[in-house]
């Protein structure tokens, strides 16, 4: 993905980072931001490390915690730990704000969110007690979950699947809504074949039955009784069949694309100027004469 | 999707709605005219916004209206809600016949029946009170639905894809003809190995099945029961496998080789200002003027 | 697929037939041979459109005989229906085998062999009296099903997709054995977890549930109950969706590539030879000289 | 898959192992590694048939003792197999081990592993009598199957699957943990909605039918029971949808890339013996020298 003269994406992330959210110049606050936000030196790299196993280690106790064998066992355990972990995030955060020159555009961008509803559901916990009802609490938890998504400013392929999908967005929007005009009227007709008798209790409930078919899925929970009704199903499935490969179909396309546009593109003949030679090639296969070495682009 | 000197497809839709329909010339039956069928000017535009916006809440109360206690609770509030909505599509419908020259061709068009029965079940439910049979009203509703239909006359995409589906009707044809003599042989192979004891009563019961498996549904409510039956299913699956592959294949073929015919339309001959030649063209292919080099265009 | 000067496939296919059963030259043989195994007259023609309208009603007849509402009612009407079209199918064999040269080429054919399947059911259970038990009778029943085999012959997409299939028969061959040895060791270790008091009663059994889980069927007659079970299946799904990927991109890849070699294929420049032209250039790109008008080849 | 001048993977594969393992240089030593490591002689590809076949064999005896049926009857018969096998198996396994000259070479091997695991159940079973518990002899019986994976060292297309793998070794990594996230939040969010008394009892057991849903298997032993429940199931089938097309497009982007470097394996360069050029190309890329004109290359 990288070509000569460019950064990786992951650098650019973190210079736009650095316009946006103020790099401090000079002080304590300099080298912190240094280690926290950026990934350049050995500290940063090591706090980096440490912060993505504390963060799969609190996902990690949210998911024990819900398991009943283990909460009866070493729930106290667990809930000590939930403590440790808010703790540490709670200094991280307030770090972080302390550390920048705009400390609200950090609060209110994408990871400054994440950051923030990864600790307040402790705290909400902690202050209204009565908000220890038994679905709040697992609410709360849900919340804590959300760190997880911290993880993926560390890889350069999100942003690729990201570029990805913002490409095909409009294409995506317009195949989802053909998905949900087909199961609409799909469901209807199925609501009306069947009946509440048969499970298709509404029209929603019937949307539901039509989206588990065509994705093929077939729980199973609610199948057709009548033979019109089998009919139906049967021409539906092979519509989710015909339907399932138009996903398919753009992402394939998109990723060819990518993969097309490259092997061939930066090598130019210094004679003829002819481009999209071999990787491997010394000779130009124009005009014949002899090309520069090819530094091969590391990475998938 | 858009090449210089071309309209946008919905444009030329609307061209050939204009020759066909009879667009009058001049007074108010003009003026309705561009409003309601073409969306080039303010009110053109602000009447399809308002439209489709109609169009989608007339839709969600016919499937509010579905579930139970819905309806217990506000029957009466989405009954006259409904006659709401029939009395503004009667209206915009005659409206539609009134301002066209040759109102027939519109009433016969595919957006013309959709239209009438569209509105058509609350008079027939209201003129015929017998109708109020539970499941003619169900039936009524569902003729509502196809409302939703409308949607797609605004967005262009739609045009790609019935386009895409039309140049490979035939390997579609071929290929659902294929998926039937597979259902039907492998059908009557499970009909005769199971029986009807094991839940396949019939051959087009079986058929049911079959469909389930090969399209990997796999509702779960008739599964084989003799071990046979297990090896023919599991074959089946297999098989199904394979040939869930090919409307895959022919679906991303057709995308990628309209995608691949793209790198064409960057260039354009300074002459004929004919588009779409190959990379390395020297001539046009039209008029056979020499044209400049190629810059390789960016971006998707 | 058709380039100037070749014939279609199905022609092909006659004239391989005639070689090889041994068209007669002349008399009434030689005219009924044109009629029943060439279409190029218009009684050719006829025959072919009346023999395929006979034999999907056949088949639809066997298919109706399964329905024990209907068979009960109209059981008598049936089975009439099906001795006439028995003794139809078994006088156009017989003419069949008297109006060739080479009678057991014919005979020994893939479609002498099915013609010859579709009508034997019939007297086999006139014949023996005693094989009208219930299971015999299907399985007759089962054989008339692949008359429906003989329609393959008139559509020439089959011999494209046959094609296709015997090009990547040697992939074909190893993916399904990889799956065969994925899905033996998966099921023995669901085997050994599970146990047969949880239905996975042997490994074959567990090998029937890893077959219905890696290709999403998931029809949930058996399902893991343990954890460590529920775990491997996890595995196995994420895995199967792998899995799935491979059929398809064999499928897309062969059907890209043949679709690739065509537009530019056939066009050469007669001054400088340069080939794969666009089927609209009238000049050539490369010296600019004009080209003779290109006729497209039809079909898909 | 070969090229004019190069060997087939097996037969590189056969020269590394000759070094790694040390071939012996003479004597009957010599004579017995060409039989068992190589394929080039008679008695070589000989001897590779008989051990497939063995192989092929002892796993199916090992798959039958599994039937509860079969194992009732011929329990004996197949336990005695197994002890054949399990004989000439040990002496296959120390005659390899006698003829190379690294013996601690090959035991470490990935085969060589698979070898003593294929032989070790027997014996363990045999000596620790206490071992004979129902569980372990299961376990043990799991061993042997991996026997089958020798059979991958046959076929060169295995290595070809393997390379595309690695090579997209990175990409899967990355679309994997994707899924692990997507599925740990889509998980705890249904736990939240649901609860333990609808069937999703801990995060863990929500995950598992989240993977169930998403791969669209759709077990069914597990259903969303509550209207939000259900919605959010719809969102995540749909997304699956999605999804599944990924690992598509991975697979079908590295087999059409391999594809298409293929075209130009045809023209070889007559000073350098290079193959692979561009169709296009006058001068081989290699040595600068001019190369006669492109004839196109046909089949796949």
């Amino acid at each position: 993905m990288n070509e000569e003269g460019s950064r990786s994406p992951l650098q650019a992330a973190a210079r736009a980072d650095a316009e946006r959210f103020g790099k401090p110049e000079a002080g304590w606050r300099h080298k912190t931001y240094i280690v926290i936000f950026e990934a350049d030196t050995r500290a940063g790299k090591r706090f980096d490390q440490w912060l993505i196993a504390l963060i799969l280690l609190s996902v990690f106790t949210v998911v024990l915690d819900s398991v009943a064998g283990i909460r009866a066992e070493h729930g106290s355990t667990l809930r000590a730990l939930e403590w440790v972990f808010t703790a540490i995030f709670t200094v991280e955060y307030l770090t972080r704000l302390a550390c920048v020159r705009h400390p609200l555009r950090y609060a209110t961008s994408f990871f400054g969110v994440i950051d923030l509803i990864a600790i307040l559901p402790s705290y909400i916990a902690f202050f209204i007690p009565e908000a220890h009802l038994l679905i709040d609490v697992r609410i709360l938890r849900l919340l804590r979950v959300f760190r997880v998504f911290k993880l993926t400013g560390y890889v350069a392929e999100y942003s690729a699947l990201g570029e990805a999908l913002r490409a095909s967005r409009r294409k995506i929007a317009v195949f989802l809504s053909f998905v949900f005009m087909v199961v609409l009227v799909m469901g209807t007709l199925m609501y009306v074949v069947e009946g509440p008798a048969n499970g298709y209790t509404s029209i929603p409930m019937a949307m539901y039955w039509a989206i588990t078919t065509m994705s093929t899925v077939g729980f199973g929970d609610i199948t057709p009784q009548t033979e019109v009704g089998r009919f139906i199903a049967s021409a539906m499935m092979l519509l989710g069949w015909g339907v399932l490969a138009v996903p398919t179909g753009i992402v394939t396309t998109e990723m060819a694309a990518q993969r097309m546009s490259r092997p061939t593109t930066t090598r130019t003949c210094p004679e003829c100027l002819t481009e999209g030679h071999l990787p491997d090639a010394n000779f130009c296969r124009h005009c014949g004469v002899r090309m520069p070495r090819y530094e091969r682009d590391p990475g998938a």
